[in-house]
Order: structure tokens, then sequence, then C-alpha cells
């Protein structure tokens, strides 16, 4: 079916009833975001709903559900959407959340197979993050935010940082971790394995070590990011290139996902053609 | 009194009852964030804590009051501390706050004079942060936090930025709100007016203009900081060196605490003695 005809066949579905089945999947989002679901994800928000509905997004979105005066700014978003657009009034939409939905905008995606991490790495230039035992929601999403903002490549993530489709973390991301190719490794160890099968330069950013500042343009590396408490682990760091940002007396850390944008606005900076300088 | 003195005069106050007068100033800490507290501001978490009791702060403590578990490792801290220590089990303290206070650890602290801009510009090298309109609190804090690590001589905000006192700004400055001088000015063109006292160069971030790295170094510089959404108002660049911070194709911008950190370490980072650089 062609865009003009899809853009016409806009039949949102109002609904009034919270125990519809059809919101099923809207149902205890809160809870649900701490067990896991099966491959789904919600996105929240419009900056989120937008992002999910462009060709950017590696997703494909199961449904939507809408406050009804939220419809009509999205329309020309939701002309391409093949999937339902249900219609529900915030009272709903709260009910079945469980919590209240102050946006008025709330869609379920589906993810796609897992990325083989070696996949991720271009040919020619290439700048890869690499997260460590990050386990906060806001940090993970700040970071594909930054890692989307200078261009990195793509994520990969141990086992024991969180899911970067966790409800929270697509919204600090601003929907980039929908859009940023991402994969999973067993643990740092993985990363400086992957980094030697295709000569990245494995990049560890830790206090009290050499200033980024100093680093040479380095055309393949892989930033590696560890939790602001107790950093990266010490035999991952031995193994690395380290390097630090300058801070002034007293002042321990940065955020992660702050240092980390500091250090890839130094690392990929270069890489980003003038004319999308911005 | 010595502090070897004081340090053996610390005599934590057990408290059990919820209504306890002494616990006023801790009662339904959110709806009070809300409406001012007349001077005093609430710290919370170890981190702020150990910041407000240590000199770099410029705050008076009133009162601390902790789950008596968390006594012990803060007892060295407290050493010199000559306000009131009270201790209550998390029960007590969540009935009394309004809400969970997983932490264990609150303090009570009371407001010095508010500071006037024009003091906080020093002679020589000087680099100043300007908010203009951020009502973000995770925001204002983030900045405080990036404006302490990279060295900054002060932040002064317009009128309608969120105080940097709040409960939840102080958390995430990590306590550096406390520590980085900070001053009021009615607007935007204030900001402007005190650059020309002060021969500062304004440097006003905003997508589409010079890159930053391209700057030459500036002794002097207040850098201008407006909200993601609608930016600096137009007015207030024109009569600003306008930067940007090079973007993936497709990314609108970056959070402001982070691309205020991007552009402070470009500003800042020559400034901090290389011996303090970590």
């Amino acid at each position: 079916m062609r865009r003009a005809e899809l853009a016409t066949a806009l039949r949102p579905i109002p609904i009034d009833d919270p125990a519809d089945p059809r919101l099923a999947p809207y149902a205890a989002i809160r809870e649900r975001d701490l067990v896991g679901r099966q491959g789904r994800f919600v996105a929240e928000g419009e900056v989120v709903l937008r992002v999910l509905l462009s060709g950017r997004s590696r997703f494909r979105t199961e449904s939507v559900l809408l406050a009804p005066e939220r419809l009509p700014a999205l329309e020309p978003a939701l002309a391409a959407c093949d999937a339902p657009v249900y219609l529900a009034a915030r009272p709903v939409m709260s009910a079945v959340a469980g919590f209240p939905i102050h946006r008025g905008v709330l869609a379920i995606g589906r993810g796609g197979p897992v990325a083989d991490p070696d996949a991720l790495v271009p040919d020619g230039p290439a700048l890869l993050v690499g997260l460590v035992g990050l386990t906060n929601h806001d940090n993970v999403g700040g970071l594909f935010r930054n890692a989307a903002a200078f261009g990195a490549d793509g994520v990969l993530m141990d086992a024991a940082t969180c899911d970067p489709l966790y409800r929270k973390a697509i919204r600090v991301s601003a929907g980039t971790s929908l859009t940023v190719p991402f994969g999973r490794v067993p643990d740092g160890a993985a990363l400086l394995d992957l980094c030697a099968r295709h000569a990245l330069v494995p990049v560890a950013l830790t206090p009290g070590a050499e200033d980024i500042a100093a680093l040479p343009p380095l055309p393949r590396a892989l930033l590696l990011l560890g939790t602001e408490g107790t950093g990266l682990p010490e035999g991952l760091m031995a193994r690395a290139r380290r390097v630090g940002i300058p801070m002034a007396p007293g002042v321990d850390s940065l955020n992660v996902a702050v240092a980390g944008a500091v250090a890839l606005h130094r690392l990929g900076g270069g890489r980003l053609p003038a004319q999308d300088r911005a």
C-alpha cells in the first residue's frame, strides 16, 4: 500500500474501558518494566513516538495509545503507521498504566533480532562505545543520546548494564536508543577481545590518567565507560589506553554520561562532516 | 570550642515520635519544596551531607537527621558539626518526610546572604556560567556539577531559572550547588550588561553556529545557556559570540547540562593547573 493511501486510511480506534483487551500491553507498565516484556518495549512521549514512527528507528510499532487531544499534531507522523492507533482519555490511560500519563502519548514497540557485536564495527573510521556495569537507566539513556549526537557507530554493553529499551532509558535517550545500533557482550574482557579482532584502540576513561586533550586522533577507537563509583575494573584498564578529563581540585568525578559526552566530542567531533555541524 | 572538644561532644539525639517538634523542618518535604522554605533547604544523601559539613560549603547546617545505622560511617564528618544530630529509624524518617527516605540521610541547611553578581567576577582569568530560563532541577543541578568540575568562578541565573537549593537540584549537583558561588539577575539582558561592565566575552551556545572547537582561548568569558526547546532569546544571541557543538545528522540537540559540560571543558580546561588534572 502506498504512503498516500495509508495516510487516508488512518482510523483511530476510541476505547473507553480500561479493561479492553487491546490495551493489555499497556497495563501495569511500571511493574512490567521490572520483569521484562518479552521483546516489547514502551515508548513514552511525543519525541520518542516520532522517532519510533520514523525511518530512523530500528524497531516496529505494534500499537499507539493517545489522549484524543494529542492526535491532531501527531496525525502527519502517524500517516505511514500501519499499527492500530487507540484513543483513550487520560484518566483511562492512567488507569491502565497504573500511574498518571501526563503526556498522553504511549506506544508499544517490538524489538528486532539482537545485533552481532562484530557486525557493528565498520571498516574504515570507527567509533564505538562500550558500557561496563552501568545499572542506571538515566545514565544509559543519556549515553545513547550522546553517542548519537557525536556520530558513534554503535554501543556495546556488558551483561550487567541495564536495558536501553527500558521505558525511562528510551525517554532520556530522546529516542536514540531506538536508532543507535547496540549489542551485548558477556563482560568487559569480551570488549577488549573485540577491539583486538577489529584493530580498535580501547580508550578507558578514568580519573588521574593522561589528559584526553593530549590524545592524538584515533581513527578506530572504542570508548570504555564504567560506573561513577567503582569505575572500570583494574584488569580492564591495564589493557586499555587510559585517559582522563582535567577537573578542578576537590571534584571527584563527572556524571558518567557527561564524561562520555566530553570524551566522544574529543574522539568523534572530527568525524562529523562540516555541513552537518550545528 | 576547639575541634577536638567538639569531636568528643557529639551526642546524637534519638527521636521516635514523628510528631516531635524538633523534626518539624523535615515534615512534608515534597510539598514544601514547591512553596519555598524561607532560606532553608533540605540536603539529602551522604554525598550532599558530606559537602554541607565540609569547609567547602557556603552554608550553615541547622540540624542532621540520620537512620541510626548510618551514624558510624558519618561520625568523623560530624565531629566538627555543632548542629544537633537526630537519630530516627527509617520508618519514622519516612513518616515525617512524607515519602520513603531510602538513604536514611537528611539535613537542614540555611542560606547565607544572596551574592552580588558583580562580586562573583574575579580579576584576571574569569569563567562564569549564565543560565536563562532553565526550569528543570536536574539540568540546573547537573550544570552546577559541571561548573564545579571545570573550575567556573560562579553561576548567574535569570529570574526564570529554578532554585539550585531545591532538594533534587542539590542532589543531582553532587552537593556542588552548596560550593559554587551563584547569584541572580533579572534577565538575560542583565547578564550581557554584566559582561560589558567586566570585559567578559558572552559566549552563546546554540545550534548552527561557529564550531566551538575553532574558538580562540578566551581569558574572560561568560557561557550563556538556554533551554533545549526554545533556546536562548534571539535578542540575547545577537549581542553574544555564538558557538555550536558539531552533531551528527538527524540529532537536534544535546541535553543542556551535557552541552554545557562540553563547552566548559573547551573554555575552562586550560585554566586547571596540571597537578589537579585527574
